[in-house]
């Protein structure tokens, strides 16, 4: 195996799945909070997790390590079985994002994986050609394929994702002075069977005035027009649905809103909430939005992330 | 009166409603075809028509000289209304849009209207605040207050126009090197039945893969990317439901996606159909729509636009 590299760590970042107007196709990169994965090479042909640990250093309570159960080794499996050299491979994976946040937990740990495997291939793919690696993990863990948290965490920023376009991802231009701040109050929700809640009809007119929506939000983002996203960075479909699963939702978005944020939704299904806002209000937006939350009775914490916060990256090989 | 105009020539053209993608919120002007208005200050302190005529001179045989039954008089007096100096206004209408054509017949009338009014006044609108008044004339023909004709025929080019957004309109920018052809099959479809006849709800995933495309399309042409363009311009819910009702639509759209077309649609409810394509294949696929359409026995007529078409505009005032 001379020449080769023999092990290597990526670190992947949370994500804002949906960002309010687009359901399953948009996405936004979170700075600051991620997960880490190190793959090694070693003896046999198949592949294993050696262990999965949380940010406290300690053995994550409810992680599985098995191989079939664990969103970064079926993220990894299947791009080790497309390309890799049949050599056995290891891997430890750190947790950093909370479970069942909202924050695109199970897709930062599949991207991470997929990058950090694809760094021990000879001839290694583009981030652009892992998606579909990576989606395996996703749709283990939400029981659905779409990649609204793999594709930010893949490429970092905005990403526009629909499955009508799969494979494709769309990088949206990042607004300059725009920051999201992302809430996590101390609960968990499930990804997988809140979306099986979701009401399955529509009326041209519901679907109509979303579209109109995220169309706007798409075209303000490429224009740097921040009073436009504000006029557009609207849920009238999804969040009125989830929202009351969370029961300081109401509150933390009234406060987002009351520090002059641009809009304010749940992040994928919740329970983390995000906002965007004029970078330099970001501060007094997050405190507001944390001290609301604690009024609720849950702790929380809070990221404030650039619009353009990186995507996933190796951080070491060798 | 003295210094004031007494008389305005204004034409606006006709447009592609739709726009495949955009249900109600999408729109695209047309090069070489519109409606001319006349408007002149008459004695006392009502508003007439003159006289309709067509493209043949002749007074126009379908079209109400009643300025309550004629949209660009009820959008001229919604205007006057609001603006004008009280005296009494005559209107002469230039008809070069073929009525029920989907080519946004009423919409050129209520535009050409508001624009030549607009030269007569004191202190004239900007052309985005003439939005809602050509609407009012828009709302009598079609029945429904959406703008994706009207705001293209004002504007010129593509325009986003979303319900949810009004009055705002966002011009789209044009990419370079793509062209419209619009094919208008003698035959005639009413707007309004039409739309009464679409269904009413839609699972998730219908309008979640609708609205995939609607922003793929919209970054595309953005981007300036053509390829991408090809792989959005898909109207999966209202077209099927629509098509039937124009039987050479599908031959005519298989000739145009023969020709290499990057897309093709109904403009608005039809019978009028488009295709975006390579400008210098605009020609080919002209040829081949036209070609198509009269196999299956209609006589028709085709023009071809670039994506930048001129908006409405004052032709003359004195």
């Amino acid at each position: 195996m001379k020449g080769k590299v023999d092990t290597a760590t990526a670190f992947a970042p949370a994500s804002i799945g949906n960002v309010a107007v687009g359901f399953d196709m948009l996405g936004l990169a979170i700075a600051g909070v991620g997960d880490r994965v190190i793959a090694t090479r070693v003896a046999g042909t198949s592949l294993s997790i050696a262990e999965v640990r949380g940010l406290d250093g300690e053995i994550h309570p409810y992680l599985s390590a098995d191989p079939e159960q664990n969103t970064a080794s079926i993220a990894a499996q299947a791009l080790w079985d497309a390309r890799g050299d049949g050599t056995g491979l290891e891997l430890k994976v750190l947790k950093g994002v909370p479970l069942q946040s909202g924050m695109g937990s199970s897709a930062a740990s599949a991207v991470a994986a997929v990058v950090a495997v694809n760094a021990l291939l000879d001839s290694p793919l583009s981030t652009l050609q892992l998606l579909p690696y990576a989606l395996e993990g996703e749709k283990f863990a939400s029981a659905a394929q779409h990649a609204d948290n793999v594709a930010p965490s893949l490429l970092g920023g905005l990403v526009f994702c629909p499955e009508s376009l799969y494979p494709s991802m769309i990088p949206v231009s990042p607004v300059a002075g725009v920051s999201s701040v992302l809430l996590h109050p101390e609960m968990q929700i499930n990804t997988a069977s809140s979306r099986k809640k979701l009401a399955r009809g529509y009326s041209i007119d519901q679907w109509l005035k979303q579209q109109g929506l995220l169309g706007g939000f798409l075209l303000a983002c490429e224009r740097g027009d921040v009073e436009l996203i504000r006029r557009t960075l609207i849920d009238l479909l999804i969040e009125p649905q989830r929202s009351s699963s969370v029961p300081c939702f109401t509150g933390v978005k009234e406060a987002a809103m009351m520090a002059n944020a641009l809009g304010c939704s749940l992040s994928g299904s919740g329970p983390s909430i995000f906002a965007l806002c004029a970078s330099q209000e970001a501060a007094k937006v997050a405190t507001a939005m944390e001290q609301a939350c604690r009024r609720f009775g849950y702790e929380c914490q809070s990221w404030i992330s650039p619009m353009n916060a990186p995507g996933a990256r190796v951080e070491s090989t060798k």
